[in-house]
């Protein structure tokens, strides 16, 4: 079978171009395998809840695998492809760790001044706490430029799931002020951003939302 | 070589039976691997941050891998021992996933209680944004504690690197009002701590800060 995601139909305008389909997307073009999208318009759906427990999405099945969660749904596609992963267990590694490195040392802090700005905006202490999310991020957004440096990659030369996720994670970050102290973090992402695989994903990511409604 | 971990030889009181070297000493212990430990006791330390760019621990190497992040470690040490993740394509990807999981959907709101209630415990919004941070771990807590059900490990009846992580991320809960509300947890929780291979590893750990200072 042809591998199936499942994505929100419907996102606020807000969340369009950043809903985490995007990533298992990317990755599909990146390895030229076709894919088909279910849209739910729901993330209290029964049906979906089974199996995904927090209602998020995407979820991904292939003929042998059935997992949510984009990080796993990313390497289930580059693994399967044979792409995006070196072969070499050093380097193999190493694009785990960014890919980890990504959701559980970046994403956290980038998330932390989303939900401040954005979902807490109206509580009495959203200003005040923005300045102390905003250090513990650019605290870490410093080490990441300084281990970066001037590679096009973090690993280097070579593109991989580790670059895929954590361009994918830092694009949470546009809208914001914060990446202009950051210009080599600003350019790695739009180096992401400019490959065509990035680009298709995004026109049909954003395709999602233009379609007419079902009648 | 035998496998070599990075981990800090000193932490505040509270911080003990927390650190995530945890994480890669249950993961050797699992598969009965020897390691050695190399503590540092500054994240400064330039010779570990040219290695671990965030200044974290902990870090490992072997012969061929030399990495950070708890997550691509623990991935490793299975990894390579060919145990914690099922050869079966579908069970080893719900056991990616679930690791996943753990790091991305669960710690974030694990680790937003501990920074709100420890690390901003003096801050004016404090205990106003404790509310909202418990409700939001609620949340996941409840629909992961749905989908764990009677079952004695996330995928079932067996033990994977997904339960490893899980159970790691929820101990950070210890110490807090938050579990008793989920007895289900609290048992999975428990279930982990009680494996020999966990009893090894923090009987391990804890020396590491009853040891005597060096001269």
């Amino acid at each position: 079978m042809i591998p199936l995601i499942t994505t929100f139909g419907w996102v606020p305008e807000f969340a369009r171009g950043f809903v985490r389909d995007m990533r298992p997307r990317w990755a599909f073009e990146e390895v030229g395998q076709p894919y088909r999208v279910d849209l739910i318009t729901d993330s209290k759906n029964p049906e979906h809840r089974r199996f995904q427990p927090f209602g998020q999405v995407p979820t991904y099945r292939d003929d042998e695998v059935a997992i949510f969660e984009s990080g796993a749904i990313v390497l289930r596609i580059a693994e399967r492809a044979g792409k995006l992963i070196p072969r070499e267990p050093g380097a193999r590694m190493r694009a785990l760790q960014w890919l980890v490195a990504a959701l559980n040392s970046v994403e956290p802090v980038v998330m932390a001044l989303a939900i401040n700005d954005i979902f807490e905006a109206d509580r009495e202490w959203s200003k005040a706490r923005h300045v102390k999310v905003v250090d513990a991020l650019k605290i870490r957004l410093t080490d990441l430029e300084a281990v970066l440096g001037n590679n096009a990659w973090l690993d280097g030369s070579e593109f991989t799931v580790g670059d895929l996720m954590m361009i994918s994670v830092l694009r949470g970050l546009r809208g914001t002020a914060e990446l202009a102290d950051f210009p080599r973090l600003a350019a790695y992402i739009a180096r992401g951003e400019s490959r065509p695989a990035h680009r298709k994903a995004m026109a049909d990511h954003m395709a999602t939302f233009n379609a007419p409604a079902a009648a």
